[in-house]
């Protein structure tokens, strides 16, 4: 293929390490001026390209490139916006194919999930329908680490670090106020559907007694008694009680907790968190101190604590991807394969999209004990080396020093704008 | 003095770096063999001198007590316990010392907050009154940073840190999603009475449009009003907001807006956070996606993120009351005295326990902004030199390796039980 421009666009929930991958691209583009002229970026993702609002990243240093390795966020905007089906809307696609041929753009990288793969397998199907030639790579990344194939996925480790590490720093100052106050503590933590983030905050239970004596797992149907009877239990051995749990968190007949109907003194229906509904519950039936938390972005923007590993990974699909793309492979994504347990090594490989498009990659049952409390050894192994290793960004006046691009936008050369 | 044993005990809410202190009272006293025998600690703070429930730290190898210095929590349990007044209940204190006379205790460390240092002072008045020779020294430690005479607390350049940290983490998450999803977050910090860790808060903005773009103070009333208005400049400025709000956030009419009356289906009262009730307004009232956290112990306990001057500060205090211990220096307490702002020079000074007792040290007036939503530079001048420095504490299996002591107890001496 002649050289041609490339497009590269964030889409959905941001990680502490997207920027990592943006940077494993730029940076990887960058080596092969052969192949690839410009990296445009879509500001908020592919509504940037619909609208026709591109970001020339040719004008950031490469320091400024380089520094998006230990960012956090999305450095050209992310969006939560789902193309349509090609038969609901094909214009869709078709401006899509209209900005990239008068952007001479011949790659499209797509960083997302699930609904990501399925935009890139879309694309590039219409693109090879219309005749236009685009090479399509589909980029993983998603902190619920959901998606098919991938032994895990870019962004989860660093969260996994997180939550498992706030837990056991909580748990500890928990231990010590226990004699007169505070017994029990209780961590909401992101996954609404999958509990491999409640899972992660199992790593820092490692011997007997370890907080979090209690994970409360999405995939297990909330059961009162048991818990409250678990909890007990967990004061009466150890003096107190930590608990994970997800944010995703079903009563029996299915319905989320978050919806159980905290009303305000006006009577307004609130959107509260499940942690603050668990607290009160220790309190009503045990009549135990608590304090609950809700990381909520805490948890997804870490990059302080970003998992070394997730940092590497996720630099390495960014690159994989331009370097697949150059070979001219289309319809895929740059997957990441476990070769060895222990010592825990792992290499890209490559997977179809559409093998990967609206999978969901829930928890094993044997991840989580039989009793639906806490994981297994088994689910311990799969997740104990995605949190190896640190990477601490600079600081700068005691804080952590963040890049903000300039995000100089790229002349338009369109007449029409097209409504999204 | 001939050489005595001296005690040790942790109190009230415990901190990131309260150990770091435990760390250098300990350290420092293993180095004045011949004044000081062995230190005692209080199994739960000062409980465990009331109930003859001593630990001893003699028991612990030097590398235990050096990890006390990376360690979150309190190593020896703490309590939310005081003393009462002499006149209601004299027993209290001469149980007190008739534990330190049966274990020849010579030096009283109180490591803790206002209350503490008005104990320290109480116990050193009725040992005099007894006539038995007890060398009371108070160590400072607060999160809330509201120590009189002090330039700052031990623990609070730590928190100040964390919040600071994750509030400008979160603040590039939600600027990559404002477009089509969150545009609003609010992350709760503690301080129900002072604000200054809502204030660390703002050191995060550091040039025009960095969030946080608000910041609610204990001090400063809520007005609804006015703070709607400025999310919504702010969104239509930056295109989101950040916020960060105290939990101790009051009404013009003095109430707390966290006992605002939320109720659960069943109408039973739910205590929730602030940060959830302010989300509920901005989605109320502008119509805006929000997201909330509720940071809590998280906090408090965040070693992984303390602040190396914090660390140091902790120690010095720990190392220094122990060499005024020795000197025979009584009813007194280690303090940070600020030398220079810029460069940041800090030494230790020594101040009378009655000028820190139940003295609330508030953030001056002319630290917030006159519209009451951020802090002024006079305010960063005095935090920034606080949350300077990183201090990371080892890992294992990639999470922080922190140390559970083995607290042998003491052999109990004395018949009576004393109960609490």
């Amino acid at each position: 293929m002649a050289k041609k421009n490339a497009f590269y666009a964030q889409s959905g929930g941001v990680t502490a390490t997207i920027n990592a991958t943006a940077c494993g691209v730029i940076e990887t583009a960058r080596k092969h001026r052969r192949h690839i002229g410009k990296v445009y970026a879509g500001r908020d993702g592919i509504i940037g390209a619909l609208t026709e609002d591109l970001i020339d990243t040719s004008k950031e240093s490469a320091a400024a490139i380089r520094a998006l390795r230990h960012t956090p966020g999305g450095a050209f905007g992310s969006c939560r916006y789902k193309l349509k089906s090609l038969e609901e809307n094909q214009a869709q696609y078709e401006r899509l194919i209209e900005v990239f041929k008068a952007h001479d753009i011949g790659y499209f990288f797509y960083n997302g999930g699930n609904d990501s793969a399925d935009t890139s397998y879309k694309v590039s199907q219409i693109a090879a329908k219309m005749g236009y030639p685009l090479v399509c790579i589909g980029v993983p990344k998603t902190v619920d680490n959901d998606l098919a194939v991938t032994d895990c996925c870019p962004g989860f480790g660093s969260v996994a670090k997180y939550v498992a590490t706030s837990i056991r720093e909580a748990g500890f100052d928990v231990a010590s106020m226990a004699r007169t106050s505070t017994r029990v503590f209780v961590l909401e933590v992101m996954g609404r559907h999958a509990g491999w983030i409640t899972a992660a905050c199992g790593l820092a239970a490692e011997a007997e007694g370890d907080g979090p004596h209690i994970l409360l797992f999405p995939e297990i149907p909330f059961d009162e008694e048991r818990f409250l009877a678990k909890t007990d239990d967990s004061i009466r051995r150890y003096g107190y009680c930590t608990v994970g749990v997800s944010e995703g968190l079903r009563w029996p007949d299915g319905k989320f907790l978050s919806e159980s109907g905290l009303r305000d003194a006006f009577g307004h229906a609130q959107l509260g968190g499940v942690a603050p509904l668990i607290a009160q519950l220790v309190r009503d039936k045990l009549k135990q101190k608590y304090h609950w938390a809700v990381a909520d972005y805490l948890q997804r923007s870490a990059r302080h604590i970003a998992s070394k590993t997730d940092v590497l990974q996720s630099y390495a699909v960014g690159k994989a991807a331009v370097e697949l793309a150059v070979k001219g492979r289309s319809g895929v994504m740059p997957v990441i394969v476990r070769k060895s347990a222990r010592p825990y090594r792992w290499t890209i490989g490559v997977a179809d999209l559409k093998d990967i498009a609206n999978h969901e990659k829930m928890m094993p049952r044997d991840y989580i004990t039989e009793d639906g409390f806490h994981i297994t050894e088994k689910c311990r192994q799969y997740l104990a080396p995605l949190v190896q290793g640190e990477d601490y960004p600079p600081y700068r006046n005691g804080l952590p020093a963040y890049v903000k691009l300039k995000n100089t936008p790229v002349p338009k050369k369109l007449a029409a704008a097209f409504k999204i």
